[in-house]
């Protein structure tokens, strides 16, 4: 035993257990889940693939997408998993908070759609991950984990049921919000000691297995975007994502080339870039973006992506302390404003004879309003298509206020000197947090303190 | 050409074709997949979603889990797929001839349950090879899958059929026999030599290959506890596995890193007790368990399983010359036997007013009993809670019976000289069984009979 | 910027301008998609589960198994993504054109069985791309893919709609037309060099990156081979698939140790011939093949397979000048001939009274004939057994004389000095396409050049 060890076995110990006595007194299976329920609702047939498509893109995915820093590939995959799993439980409890009359003595139910949420919610977290990747701690990680939750949650809560606004793809209550949150940790953890850090690059085969990562992100992306609605909702968003990231999957690779002094691709923007399309899509999805708006959302996306990859994070680290190891903010903050913009004027275009009732469907609030037919929505607002652009703007102000704030905050108290946080040598180091098999690389083999950074050829600048 | 080739060549091929003449002259597709079926019941619509997350879970999962040896990857990937293709035809057919009426000239049905079945019978046999991989050849593993799946298929069809017990997710009838047999084989074929090869253990690369399996067996395990039974017994048996594991992942960190002397994880924990949850809730996954009862079995199967791999693993070794090279014991032996005894608390303890149809639906044998409303089933066994819960208890000890000497006369038999078992350096080496490419890693090239272990810092033990 | 990267980027900002254009006045989203539509027909819960898997075959599938080569890790995962990403636009757009009445001022639907047509013809590029890995660039490619499309498109439509013939798993319009096709290139393209060059083997870790990429295709070929159909002719399409890709396997394992010189089994064979079983049962996998029928189609195609890899593939590039980097001839190619032989087999066995209504809704040109029910297809048409097993057979040749005829004069064109095909050294090597980050395998460490081939046992030759 150690004291490292203990402190964090005891702080998982202790919320393992909070989280059993939240569920024994406050939780409860879902209505569909009861075995008293003699005909239930099929809703695991009806969600349950694409839930699994999203599970499998918040472990595998994630997981080893970050598997591309070459001594940092068990931490990647390993701490992703823990991270998630914590998530998991948490998101399941403060959104039963939120959502459940718990006050009121009620309890909260869980269901696969829950289920799909609570994948939703480690997503946020796991995208902040991505920022701080290799520069914390486990311990710093989960505390991190709890607060973000905490704040993504009610952020969503207010922006869906408060300002009654639209994100199928959760592009900003799950990947701006993730991505500005840890930017801003990342900001306020910042140390000269990373820069010089050698270790923060690839070997060959680390790079092929974030591609792992890549692809089922990007396979699955139709089912996160698509996963929490139904009928033609569903199968528009479906559509819509497929073109989105087939267009920025070809477009980021023209870029790539182009910007390269020798016609070359970079494995940092084809791990990337290409899923930028899914990101940008995300708010729009559902909506009548018709096939070429979603190309074209999936060619600004890789655009944006790319030149970020290569030219604003450079620039963010030089000018603003900010050290972004997978660069979130190409991957999902910029194109995350971009697909908030978009939703924003789609809603402000938006008409009832152009939508039909997915007007009503996707913009309650709207209900009745420019509509021959009227919609069955019970609300009484009756907002018009600018206002509800303007709500959906709002709600974009709102989810970059929180999570930079939030995320700076945090990182405040993650800066405390008793979170066991890596240090020198150990940062982008499995040693940090493993016992670790041999390596079968002969570059770092001897040399785990070199810091020539002669072979770095292919660093997340 | 050579002995040993045509040997397992003259096997496969004329198991094959017995094989093909099974099918011939006593199989037939179900009626729902007759070409004369109108208007079939879909059920590829129903079950092909959880039965491929299932095949996923023995190919990849399995088959990435076992990579982790450094020389044996060929193996661990290429032999899985081997012997899982094997037993899916074996299992068909054992079944065909326990379950219909061969003798009186009936044909035996195949269809999307019976390839379900037929891949749970995969993973018993999978479990098995776990604890002998490395030290056996595919030949040996052949004849042990035809002998296992027939007994491991006339204890399920007992327990089930005869002792009337419910076990959804296969804890007992798969885990337990597949351990337990495996750990039975694995004494009786126990070498000396085996403790002295330094090839057992990880290169860096095969650690994180392994978490591939690892991941994707996690992932689906849902599917796996779920995938055979529907309605809101599925429903339920989705939800528990879901949380028991998300439990389990994060207790597994935390026991790993309080046990280590430097508060490190240990990649061996996590890769395969991570998934210990997943076992522990079989049995009861579609029981009313509730949340914090999920929780609860998946926090158990943890710290079980990690003391496991730690201290108990060792013991067996050095007292009971019983060598596991992938702890099968540690991740389906413990939690599935835990997982049997929590299915027959629950039976003693379940009651019609608490359980509603779900007490007919999950225990057939118990209808009538404690009901207010009546169960539809036409048994006209009227067993107590607390009678079912004992016959629960007995299939478990038959289980372990069964398995452990029929483990033990298979090791006999495996013994006899014929089987082309690896000797010496070829013990967990692809050479063994494979034209090998190049190394890509250093540390083994141009030593491959070493055995000073200097570096197995990860070796399963 | 270069001039090479310069050419690419322009060319795929072009096409992706024209894709975003002919969307824009040609394509909408089908009925079930348009927001207006108030009760949509469920196309995506009844097609997306397997569309999924089909997609995964894809970009994991296809992307993974071409990571065997050492050195082309990279281009084999990446450019597979690059190259299937275009075709999905290209596909829906000239699938459009075909399908379509656009010449009528029609607009072309797009919808998610359209999607699943697009990654099928994918798939037929894929397998061209196989042949000619490692030896062409980017660019080639995507001329290839572009001409490749509109042929196998005509090719198939012709086949169907005029020719009346059924090829569920697409054996014949995608895996023969696919194979033949990147044959004829690869044999107009060959050069003395290639056969020189040592880069073209496997490295340990490489060959198990591959094992991914097999190992899903192996599983989600179910879904290949039924994902188009439903009903009773899906059932069967799963099960014969399932069956004919078992016993494939263990016949695979089989034959590479006999032929082998110490009985090992050979990579090679593993990562490609066990796949051949569900080639050649793809024909036929939704008619009454009966399941010894899948299970023998699954043997013959095995042997034919390792026999091709360990015989045939040689042969070709020392008498024929044809060198076939992936061994397509060996897994699409001759096994896609078998299925084709087989349908019209069938086609000619086939009886209103064994195939019951699935006859017509195979075969709809046999609609009414040879039965004492009628069927309800509204075609006049009233063809024998013998003469639809005639039109199968003309279906194969015609795929076979297109996909050569037009392989060959696509070949010319890429022999092109414009291309920017890869040189020399840079043959087999992602240095032609990538940023390279440091290997981290010692055995190419600082012999970027060499060409002694002393260490090349896995080859595929």
């Amino acid at each position: 035993m150690s004291r490292r060890g203990v402190k964090f076995g005891a702080f998982v110990f202790v919320c393992q257990l909070v989280f059993l006595l939240l569920f024994a007194f406050l939780a409860k299976y879902d209505d569909t889940a009861q075995p008293k329920d003699t005909d239930p609702t099929n809703m695991v047939a009806q969600y349950y693939p694409m839930f699994q498509d999203v599970h499998v893109m918040m472990f595998i995915g994630f997981g080893f997408l970050m598997t591309f820093l070459k001594l940092y590939g068990y931490s990647a995959v390993g701490v992703n998993m823990l991270v998630a799993a914590f998530v998991l439980q948490v998101a399941l409890i403060v959104r039963g908070f939120i959502h459940s009359d718990i006050a009121g003595g009620e309890r909260f139910p869980i269901n696969i759609t829950e289920m799909l949420s609570s994948d939703f919610a480690a997503a946020t977290v796991l995208i902040s991950f991505g920022a701080v990747l290799g520069k914390t701690s486990p311990l710093q990680l989960l505390i991190m984990a709890i607060i973000e939750t905490i704040l993504a949650q009610l952020n969503e809560y207010t922006g869906v049921h408060k300002l009654h606004t639209s994100d199928i793809g959760e592009s900003m209550y799950v990947h701006v919000f993730g991505a500005y949150f840890g930017l801003a940790v990342a900001r306020v953890l910042y140390s000269e000691e990373t820069e010089e850090n050698s270790k923060e690059g690839a070997v060959y085969h680390s790079d092929i297995f974030a591609m792992i990562g890549c692809v089922f992100l990007w396979l699955y992306w139709p089912s996160f975007n698509g996963g929490a609605t139904s009928g033609d909702e569903q199968h528009r968003a479906v559509i819509n994502t497929y073109l989105s990231l087939a267009a920025c999957t070809i477009v980021t690779f023209a870029i790539s080339a182009m910007l390269d002094n020798k016609g070359r691709f970079d494995m940092v923007h084809i791990q990337n870039a290409t899923l930028a399309g899914g990101v940008a899509v995300g708010t729009t999805a559902d909506m009548p973006l018709e096939p070429w708006g979603a190309v074209l959302m999936g060619t600004v996306a890789a655009i944006i992506s790319v030149v970020g990859y290569k030219y604003i994070t450079p620039a963010l680290t030089r000018f603003l302390k900010l050290h972004d190891t997978c660069g979130v903010h190409n991957l999902h903050g910029m194109p995350g404003v971009l697909a908030g913009i978009a939703g924003a004027v789609m809603a402000a275009l938006s008409t009832r004879d152009k939508w039909g009732e997915s007007l009503c469907e996707i913009f309650p609030a709207r209900a009745g309003m420019n509509a021959t037919i009227p919609c069955d929505a019970d609300l009484a607002m009756t907002r018009t298509a600018l206002e509800q652009g303007g709500y959906q703007m709002a709600a974009l102000c709102m989810t970059l206020v929180i999570a930079i704030v939030g995320g700076a905050l945090t990182g405040l108290l993650l800066k405390l000197p008793i979170w066991d946080a890596p240090q020198g040598d150990m940062v982008f180091d499995d040693h940090a947090n493993w016992e670790v098999s041999d390596y079968n690389f002969p570059q770092v083999m001897g040399d785990k303190g070199r810091s020539n950074g002669e072979t770095d050829s292919n660093t997340r600048v």
